[in-house]
C-alpha cells in the first residue's frame, strides 16, 4: 500500500504526552494509519474547553513515542487540537483520537473531561473523532482490553464516518477483555456530582478548598444510558454534538420574542 | 414584601470579579433580589467547563459590590458556581446570572465561554440560569442597553421558570436601546474560528505563539441563529443545555452494538 493511502491520525489526551494511555492509544493507531502526537506537557485533567487566549504557547519535538511524530504543547488539549491542525500536520487529519483517559468520562463528565473536549473540538473542525477513557484512574492500569475496545471502534469509524458535528466518547469497564460483552452504542446519563468542598488550613492559618465530591445516577436503572452499560460489561458508545442548543424548549420560550423592552424602566 | 421572600440571586462571571460587566449585572439583579457574588479573581475568559482538581481553592470576601455580598475566588467560573452553591450561599439559589461578558458568547462561542460555562454549571445543579454578554469586548463598553435587556430576561425567567436542565445565552448586540427591536428566541448558529497561530520568536531565540483567528459564520442568511438575530438588531435568547448526546446519530450506530471484541486481535 502507498504511503500517502494511510489515514492520517491525530493523538492527543489530557494526562500528558507522557501517560501510559497515550502510549497506549499510540500503539492501537499506528495499526490503522500514519500518527502524529500532539499533547499536553503536562496534566490538564478537568480543564473543559478552554483556551488559551491571555498567555502564549509553545511546542516542540520530543522523542515520547516510537513510531509517531510527537509535540509536547504548553496548552490545553483544545489548544492542542487547534495547534496540530493549524500549525503542526501537513494535512487536515482523517481520524483524531484522544486518550486512552486514566478514568472515567462517562455521563456528565463528559462536559469537564479534556479527553472529550479535544474530541469535541475536532469535530468542530470537521474531523472524525474519538475520545478514550478506561474506567481505571490508577497510572499503573492495565489498558488491554481498553486497546481492544479501542480498535473495534476506530476501524468502524474509519469504514464508516461519523455524521457531521458528532464524535463519540468511548468508556471502557475495568473489566478483562474476555469479560466485556461487547459495543453498546448509548445516550449520555443523567448524573451529577455531589460536591464536598474540602476545607483545610495551611500552614500561615489561611483556609483552602479542595473540590470532590461523589458521583450520583439520577436514573442507574434505565438501560439506554452509559452507566447502566458500563455497569453491565459493555464498552459505551455515546454520540456526541457540539450545538448546545436545547431545541426542544424553543417553543416554549417563544413568549420571550414579544417582549418590549422599551417598556422597561432602565435602572 | 418580608426579606425572605425575596428571591436569593448568585451573579458571577468570567472577566473577574471587578470586571464593569458584572458590576453592572449586580445592580440589575439587585431590584430583583437578594445578590451574592462569587466570582474570580482574575480574568477567566476562554477557561471552558473547565475545574480546578489538581490545585486549591481560596476565597476572600471583598467589598467589590454595593448592597450584595461578594466573595472572590481563585478558580474558574465552574469552580466559582460549586463554591457558592456548596459552601458559601445560605441555600440552593433562585437563579445564577452570569456576566455581563465582555464580548460576544453567541454560536460557537459558548462551548469556549467561561461566562456561559458558568450558567450551564448552575442548570447542571438544578438552578435556572442566564449567561449574558453584550458584542463589545472594551473595558470601556457601555453596558446601559444591556442592563434592560438583562432585566426583562430576567424578569420572565423568575416568573416562568426554566425547562429542567436548560439554561439561556443571552447576547446583546452593541447598540443604543433605541435601536435594539428586542428579544429572539432562536437556536445556535453554526460557525467556527478559522485559527491563525500568530508565531514569534522570544528574546533567547525560541518560538513561542498566539492562539488568534477570524470567526466565520456557515449559514450568515438562516433567520433563526443568534447570529442573524445580533446582526439584525435583535438580543438573541438562545436555550442552552448540557446533554451532549447527539440523539439523532443514535439510530445509525447501532451497527456497532454488533461488533465482537473477541475477534479482535489484541495488539
Amino acid at each position: 500500500m502507498a504511503h500517502t493511502t494511510r489515514p492520517l491520525i491525530l493523538v492527543t489526551n489530557d494526562d500528558g504526552i507522557y501517560a501510559p494511555g497515550i502510549a497506549a492509544l499510540v500503539e492501537v493507531a499506528r495499526t490503522f494509519g500514519d500518527v502524529v502526537v500532539v499533547a499536553p506537557d503536562k496534566p490538564q485533567s478537568g480543564m473543559g474547553h478552554a483556551i488559551t487566549i491571555n498567555s502564549t504557547l509553545r511546542v516542540d519535538k520530543v522523542p515520547a513515542h516510537t513510531g509517531a511524530e510527537a509535540w509536547s504543547c504548553s496548552g490545553t488539549p483544545v489548544d492542542c487540537v487547534k495547534m496540530a491542525v493549524n500549525k503542526l500536520l501537513p494535512r487536515t487529519p482523517d481520524l483524531c483520537v484522544s486518550g486512552i483517559n486514566h478514568g472515567a468520562n462517562h455521563s456528565i463528565n463528559i462536559i469537564y473531561s479534556g479527553t472529550m473536549s479535544a474530541a469535541i473540538e475536532a469535530a468542530i473542525e470537521g474531523i472524525p473523532a474519538i475520545g478514550f477513557s478506561l474506567l481505571n484512574h490508577s497510572i499503573e492500569a492495565d489498558f488491554s482490553a481498553a486497546k481492544v475496545a479501542a480498535a473495534a471502534v476506530i476501524a468502524q469509524v474509519l469504514k464508516n464516518g461519523l455524521p457531521n458535528g458528532v464524535c463519540l466518547n468511548v468508556n471502557i469497564p475495568k473489566l478483562h477483555i474476555d469479560e466485556i460483552k461487547g459495543l453498546k452504542v448509548c445516550r449520555q446519563g443523567r448524573a451529577s456530582w455531589i460536591e464536598d468542598l474540602d476545607e483545610r488550613t495551611d500552614p500561615s492559618g489561611r483556609t483552602y478548598y479542595w473540590l470532590t465530591g461523589h458521583f450520583e445516577s439520577f436514573e442507574p436503572d434505565s438501560d439506554d444510558t452509559d452507566v447502566w452499560a458500563l455497569h453491565h460489561g459493555y464498552v459505551s458508545v455515546v454520540p456526541a454534538q457540539f450545538d448546545l442548543t436545547a431545541h426542544s424548549a424553543l417553543g416554549g420560550l417563544s413568549e420571550m420574542n414579544s417582549v418590549s423592552l422599551s417598556t422597561i424602566e432602565q435602572s
